[in-house]
């Protein structure tokens, strides 16, 4: 039984690739409509079951739809959905896959028209690698989702957002959008930055034979430069300030390295291993 | 046809139990003593198939060896080297597994006596779990392993120590003990630093839903304490350098967030992407 009568994607890479083929394999929603730049995205869409219509209009791809996703790089949301509102029918709804929240939803509340709900929302999903090539229909299998409502949310949307995304993913949490932000900062973001850091710093001559956990610790530098200095930039506040924490752990235990400081580091290894032993491990 | 007739394994945690498992899978040894202080452990190395005989009598373990394996904590290599030479017959071998290579190698150069010839070394292959419960005959499969010579390495011994690891491993690599050191520190012991300050760094109401990146970076963190704190230290200097390398590099990129520097960020992480891309993941 579709729960949606007609969802439009705009924007065919990683996650709204993903999010098609989640949806078509599932049959929550009648027609799934595409909208990309390039008519060999949506081509290879096509091929992949993401979409059942793509288009390189975004008129035509909105015009009669219920629920619209966009899922395009995070810099692209704001004016994506500010053009996406002027061709959508009224009472459509609107929501976002972004990796940062605060600014979307801030920019967005403030310029939508009152017809056009928008709710903010972030699947906790990825992959190194981009594009409709990378997508899956599981990407979001086990994966948490977080949407994030403010007062102003229009409270019809909300549960509709929500009853969308919940047979996708393991979990749905709601959180304000500055939590949010504030939360992946620590866990999403500081992550990427120092795997990028960590690959930086690797002398040339350690390239070749490099062990295991260095490259278990740099997979992440594999991002895309492209899609990730905006995340970070758009959420640079938080961003900095979770580095800064990070940094001050990492200067207690060059102190306990240079005083060689035996008791003192093996209680900070363990408080750390206490720390991770505590996350469950997907 | 076993390339060995008798090799003894002084410690049978993770690594060691692996060795027994991997030799007497491949049957690349007649016999395997396994030493331990602890009876239970020898039971459930025997129960594991990792030795044939086990003892709690360090002579009795190495007497008749031909081949002597250090496989303990890095911080006990050196003193049960020194008391194997005691009981070790004439022209027997000693190599070790440990983590760093530098203080180990030079302290038995100084210590052994002639007849006892030591080959340093160090397989790379590990896991955050720790002794005979987590061995594998499969641990070592595709991993590199290092030896160590300096020029008073007995020459006959190290070829012999290179025809016992080699078809265990992927690839046998040689390299200065100094060379070794400077490299792990950097791929190796690094990493598991970052790890641990970035578990460390984590605040507690992100602990509940960490993203998966999160989990990926921090796996190390879970190391064993008292393994790490050794290995850490017995490689101070060169880790302490690695440490400051990375640092610089959250330096640079801390200023490129403050400054909104676009460019330069996005330039920064296609960098580390470049590096990161030219590494083999195995």
């Amino acid at each position: 039984m579709a729960r949606v009568n007609r969802v439009a994607i705009i924007g065919l890479g990683l996650i709204g690739g993903s999010l098609g083929m989640a949806l078509r394999r599932r049959r929550l929603a009648k027609t799934i409509v595409g909208y990309s730049r390039k008519p060999s995205t949506l081509r290879r869409a096509k091929q992949a079951r993401a979409i059942d219509v793509g288009t390189t209009n975004l008129r035509a791809a909105v015009r009669d739809a219920d629920l619209i996703v966009l899922a395009t790089p995070v810099d692209a949301i704001v004016p994506f959905a500010k053009q996406v509102a002027r061709y959508c029918r009224r009472g459509a709804i609107l929501t976002d896959v972004g990796s940062t929240k605060v600014q979307i939803v801030r920019q967005l509340e403030r310029s939508l028209p009152a017809y056009a709900s928008f709710v903010g929302g972030h699947p906790i999903a990825g992959s190194e690698r981009r594009g409709i090539e990378a997508a899956s229909s599981d990407l979001f299998t086990g994966a948490l989702y977080v949407v994030t409502p403010t007062p102003q949310t229009h409270r019809g949307a909300l549960p509709k957002v929500i009853r969308f995304w919940k047979p996708l993913v393991k979990k749905v949490i709601t959180m304000s959008p500055q939590n949010h932000d504030r939360l992946f900062a620590a866990t999403s973001h500081l992550p990427h930055l120092v795997a990028a850091c960590l690959a930086g710093a690797i002398p040339a001559q350690a390239l070749s034979s490099a062990a295991p956990s260095f490259l278990e610790m740099t997979r992440l530098a594999k991002s895309d430069p492209e899609l990730w200095d905006d995340i970070f930039l758009s959420n640079r506040r938080e961003v900095i300030r979770a580095l800064d924490r990070f940094n001050r752990q990492c200067h207690v235990l060059r102190k306990l390295l240079t005083g060689s400081r035996r008791a003192e580091l093996r209680r900070f290894l363990a408080n750390a291993k206490a720390k991770r032993d505590a996350l469950h491990d997907s």
